[in-house]
């Protein structure tokens, strides 16, 4: 690849270029966006051979710089992840346009009617590993909220972004849209990223996507706000009322449904009353499944078989068939545990008792707060936003599942009819 | 006053005590936080004396310390302020509380139903100068947000917020409520506000009230989100099928109703066609009234009696009777001026021609875009809100005038009957 020469210029440059591409997009109707999303969709289908070669470079690159085989496996795009980008392009071309929508619409003792706007946020950098399924599904989303994207991927992924890029510009193209509403970074230069992320008059909202350690980086340089979560300590509390089949049936998907997502439960605390009831139950169905478990001294009371429970394993996202289980004497206990070890990301309650499910939905912290449900659902797809850009344990802005609403923002309008203030 | 001696270690005590407070607070009944409220209000209004010799001792002491008429005019209580700060108090405590309503509840296809919380945003941070009516204001609305508070306000008025600030807390001992909900930082030392603004585990959102200066020196070093706008270079825009009489009302409003606040006019935009109808009726009555124009070439042709306008003038908040005028040759000539030197605050286009006035509505991105309405509506009193902390002009979370809502956040909450994810 080039790589340009003067790196700062060539960002500042990218930089105003989406700015001003940002407010064509604003100004797009709802069919020219739609427009863009299936002719992007048709030329990565219509071109997939051209992408499958692209990204065999790409990997046949990082195979031999030694990149590991899970690496890889990231990497690589197979036919049927060329037709699940393209399909996804055109379920977002198929969701309702945020953009323009007003509400909230009344009328002052002054006269005026005052309401809200709903408005793209403007532009928004995209930082992610080497996955390029994510140019697809993160400038597609992007676009169809009437953002400008600037995306910054893997630098192994190269060949391949470039190759799904210019599908996405025959798209904008066609839709007489300005190209530079989507630009992949050119250089893989690492000094883009950090450049990126401080360009705020350029850019109004960075998304990372991918491991904590690129998340942290990102958040710890940015100038510019980030829509982020570093963990999923996530929880299911068994309260006492609990019925024990569905207990049971909670706990058992809410970790082994798929250990990686970041919704996946770490920690399970169980009232004290209810434990010998499920837990011998559940944790054979654990031990069948290869799940280690670790508890506290009254877990392991209960099933002898349980590794001992460090304070690390309390908060601790495992990622991996590993659960960690703690034995409470009441719902305040259960609450208390969750806002010291949390990470305010999804977080379960299983019970009958009404009055402890509302006071577990009011009072956990959390930006996915469920009753009698498993964690696995909180997930943009499951939510209904129809895609989701990431998920965010941000307290101000979008929180949770982040879908095309995330990517907008508001603004105050007001219909007069002549009126000056007095 | 007395000085802490570790001021780092007394900042994290406050953080500490407000993110623990902070729980109580979000648990807090809406008739507690009222009660608070009104028996805070009670107090300030039985203690006014006590209230006026503390603020006596801090004007005394600002004045020999040599602050001039303004500062000590900000700093001053008189009975009518302390009265207007119990009927502030008294006005949240009759707003609707925002805390817990749950909306937009739907069935998933999995059966379980999902929507969202209105929630509390934790702990919020109050910069201001010294303006001791500013520490009731403040607070009232974080409490009945259901947020703790950790105030900071300017040293002068350090013996009048001390006054108030006991009064709140003999309202919070009164609901039951812990007193740590309002924590007054003790110290005068400067580097309080640096330490603050770091305090991203303890604090949320920081929220500076004041100048400019104050404004930028926050934002620059905070590590928290800042709900902020830093200039107000509202526009007006006449347009060419304005009623020229209603364009003159609400170009004279929009200026000289008042000059210093932030929705005030700066710039004057006029189409050309219609400029020399409307624009030596107008300039006559700014002329009456002292205002100092300041024209472009073609402004000075309609009116001679102008100053030449500089490039800078376009990009500047005078908060002062003086306003630039520019002629444009249509609506995207004004539109571009507005998207080039505003300030994304508050704009305001005069028009009968609806295709003109909708397109200036969904097109310019400022927090507040009004037709045919003065820019000086945009105000949380005028808009409804009953109250504001402030105005922002971010993307992001709250945009213009911030109320009750824009104290608080939003979570996913799920209700199931034993959903798992397949």
């Amino acid at each position: 690849m080039n790589q340009p020469i003067d790196i700062a210029a060539y960002m500042q440059g990218v930089g105003a270029a989406a700015r001003e591409a940002a407010r064509a997009l604003a100004r797009a109707t709802t069919a020219g966006k739609n427009a863009a999303l299936v002719a992007a969709a048709a030329a990565l289908r219509r071109d997939q051979a051209t992408l499958l070669a692209a990204n065999r470079d790409d990997v046949a690159a990082a195979r031999t710089a030694g990149h590991d085989a899970a690496f890889l496996d990231r990497l690589t795009l197979a036919p049927k992840t060329v037709t699940a980008m393209a399909e996804g392009l055109l379920e977002i071309a198929a969701l309702p346009d945020p953009v323009g929508e007003m509400s909230e619409l009344r009328y002052r003792p002054s006269g005026i009617q005052v309401g809200m706007m709903r408005v793209p946020l403007g532009v928004v950098g995209i930082i992610y590993e080497s996955r390029p399924n994510v140019t697809a599904d993160a400038a597609g989303l992007c676009l169809k909220a009437g953002n400008a994207t600037i995306l910054r991927g893997g630098s192994e992924a190269i060949r391949s972004n470039h190759a799904i890029a210019a599908r996405i510009h025959e798209g904008l193209r066609h839709a007489g849209l300005p190209e530079s509403a989507v630009q992949l970074i050119a250089t893989t230069d690492r000094a883009a990223v950090g450049l990126m992320v401080a360009m705020d008059k350029h850019i109004d909202v960075i998304v990372p996507r991918g491991g904590k350690s690129l998340i942290e980086r990102v958040a710890r340089d940015a100038k510019i706000p980030v829509l982020k979560h570093l963990d999923g300590v996530c929880h299911v509390y068994i309260d006492e009322d609990a019925d024990p089949e569905m207990a049971i049936r909670i706990a058992d998907n809410a970790k082994t449904q798929r250990y990686s997502p970041c919704n996946t439960m770490e920690t399970l605390l169980v009232h004290a009353a209810i434990a010998p009831r499920v837990l011998p139950p559940l944790c054979r169905i654990y031990a069948d499944k290869g799940v280690e478990l670790r508890g506290d001294a009254r877990a392991r009371a209960v099933v002898a078989t349980m590794k001992d429970a460090t304070e690390d394993d309390w908060s601790t996202e495992y990622l991996a068939p590993i659960l960690a289980i703690r034995i409470v004497d009441d719902l305040d206990t259960a609450m208390d545990h969750i806002a010291r070890y949390g990470s305010q990301h999804t977080d379960a309650i299983v019970t009958r008792n009404h009055d402890h499910a509302m006071r577990f939905l009011r009072e956990v912290d959390s930006s996915s707060v469920l009753i009698n449900a498993s964690t696995r659902f909180a997930d943009g797809f499951e939510f209904g936003l129809g895609a989701e850009i990431g998920i965010s344990t941000n307290k101000l802005h979008a929180r949770g599942p982040v879908g095309l609403e995330g990517l907008t923002s508001r603004k105050w309008i007001v219909f007069g009819s002549g009126q000056i203030r007095t």
